[in-house]
């Protein structure tokens, strides 16, 4: 990756960067981003731009397409990065940045067709580069979207040694009269919850500034933590100002099938960091599936990806100003990381259900007549699902009893 | 922007992350991107993504699109931002952002429709942000783009204070049928070059280690320096191995136009920051308009955004390997700002031919039959354009003479 110079005076090389590592990585990408592309994607060695067809030919186009909205998301991962960085570990983050992107874009209906990534370095380290790419590659794979093009900057005296950051952007497709939007939510519609795989990609400030004031080891035994936590006493305060249980939706009392266990996807041996880096997980596959399934009837009224403000900051998007939705807290039950969150870093409930998923990483509303079948649809495409409440006449509030 | 909460252990505010303020920050935008929206946006308040429909309706989308091709790009500005924080101005950055991305784009022969920006910050700092924003809006207005959607990220930790990094991406669409590509270049093509507004927002790591190394204020006057550079000796050296000066493509000794003198588009009376501050020039008004009125006769062989790795290796990825392009250096005169840097960094001509567009910041490739009008329709439109070369045939180089 030598780029030195028999330049007079000051070079690029000299000025700290390294056009030649550069296009080395650029190059390698090639072929890990082939992997990700189907035949939409026209090849285009040496571009300026990524091109993608809406369809296959022109016969096929006109067919699919009536009136095609795209739909678009940019998202981060925030300082899960700074993570990663501590634990050396970038073979998910990757994962992360497109399921950020992508459960934002299922939300509105859209199919994702493709993914852009932005990397920002301080110097190009490729080890961490392809580390980072092998995630993306992995992510889009996942959201069965292709990895069309991406920036690497090589930004020195931007980030500290070892610092990167990263961004991606994603865009779908999805038919105008086929939008899920607000409007569509229905007094008496069932809301379905789908566990997350843990704390996903937001709240890792606080994540951080807890493991850092506990004086936490990432390399600890999660399970001992785990345990530690749960010995200090309950772990589910019910919100404040909630206490009449009998205002909880009825359906969540008595789930029309054994609602699942809520586990984290982190197996049960590793440690503190692992369970903490876990990939956002990506829902593209199994609400494709259901909103293919019930395309005709239109059943999903709304839905949500939670993120950064939690349920409530989330789900709330998903409503119109003359519904709220009634949650039902112990439909479902918090993965142990959130224990171990709430009881090192003494972070009040409220606190909890405002910064982390606490669970439910993304929400469906839908019809109460097809509830279970929606259910059972999405558990057979391997998500767990809970109903975990129900639409009430409102103001458009999420309110967690 | 207080987000203090009676918690009884750690917060969010506490970790650093200011959700209140970015909420603030984040509703300002609305009013700031609707004045972006042509008809083509969906208006979707609270939504997850940003939705643009393909046209205003059924009809119009059926007559316009046979088999459309979604072109998307993803770019930064590189430390040209770390120079803006060194000055204190946040207020073309944005333009720059764009610039990138849609000039990359309208190579293909795409027409820009939306864009979507990142911005990381280690801390909420409203003037900074809405001066971001304000240049961002400003350069979608520039290129007809509508700004979709984007992500604010509070980064404690990764940025140090007042630092911040920016991202950006771009989708466009174009007919199949009309791509612009590196086939379609003939031997006897004209190369029309565009200036550029200077340095444009490639090689910042280069000029701020210029900047540092000579000592420079950049608070100088920019003409002063520019005659201490110029009375120094001769700043135009042509390249080594290139004596012959009637190997120079016939077209570009009696240009069939006078070639309009290229200057830098800073006033004269400005400061080195300022000068090297200028944003990005934004092609894409008149390369649609020469890619319209030329649509059936394809009278555009190729098309080419000189940024990093400058005409020569940006120039090449216009071409097919059985074709050159001989590019006549005295074809134009390069913006004194490049002088500037070449004196004070004492940075050799193969070295600044390789990290700057040297004043030329696009280029098409033309039909000869169709140069001097293609010509006169991007002055017409407000560009200054040289004849700065010819196609022959060769091997995909592109060669400086």
């Amino acid at each position: 990756m030598a780029t030195a110079r028999a330049a007079r005076g000051l070079t690029y090389a000299a000025a700290g960067v390294d056009l030649q590592g550069k296009d080395d990585f650029t190059e390698s990408l090639s072929a890990l981003m082939k992997r990700t592309h189907g035949p939409r994607v026209i090849p285009n060695p040496g571009g300026f731009a990524g091109l993608f067809r809406l369809d296959f030919n022109e016969r096929l186009f006109r067919k699919n397409y009536k009136d095609p909205v795209l739909v678009a998301c940019a998202d981060g991962v925030g300082t899960k990065l700074k993570l990663a960085i501590d634990l050396g570990r970038f073979d998910t983050l990757g994962i992360d940045l497109v399921a950020m992107n992508v459960n934002d874009m299922i939300v509105q209906g859209a199919e994702p067709l493709f993914f852009l990534d932005y990397i920002a370095i301080g110097k190009v380290d490729r080890p961490v580069l392809d580390a980072l790419m092998r995630g993306i590659v992995e992510g889009c794979r996942r959201a069965g979207c292709a990895l069309l093009g991406g920036e690497t900057a090589e930004m020195a005296g931007l980030y500290q040694p070892g610092d990167f950051d990263l961004a991606g952007f994603a865009v779908g497709v999805m038919e105008l009269d086929r939008a899920v939007k607000p409007e569509r939510v229905q007094v008496g519609d069932v809301v379905l919850g789908l566990a997350s795989d843990g704390v996903h990609s937001n709240g890792y400030s606080l994540v951080r500034k807890v493991v850092a004031s506990a004086g936490l080891d990432l390399n600890a035994d999660f399970a001992a933590l785990h345990r530690q936590a749960a010995s200090a006493g309950p772990h589910a305060a019910p919100a404040a100002g909630q206490p009449n249980g009998s205002k909880r939706p009825r359906s969540t009392r008595k789930p029309t099938q054994p609602a699942p266990r809520a586990t984290s996807a982190a197996p049960a041996a590793s440690t503190l960091g692992e369970v903490l880096l876990t990939p956002t997980r990506i829902y593209v596959e199994p609400i494709l599936k259901v909103l293919r399934a019930y395309r005709v009837k239109k059943v999903i009224g709304g839905m949500a990806h939670i993120t950064g403000s939690g349920l409530e900051g989330n789900l709330c998007r998903a409503l119109h100003p003359k519904v709220d939705a009634l949650i039902d807290t112990r439909a479902w039950t918090p993965p142990p990381v959130f224990d171990v969150l709430r009881h090192f870093g003494g972070v009040d409930d409220a606190e909890m259900r405002r910064v982390f998923n606490m669970g439910i990483g993304f929400c469906l509303v839908v019809r109460p007549a097809f509830a279970d079948s929606v259910a059972a649809a999405l558990r057979k495409a391997g998500e767990r699902v809970s109903v975990i409440g129900r639409i009430v006449k409102g103001s458009g509030k999420v309110i967690e009893q």
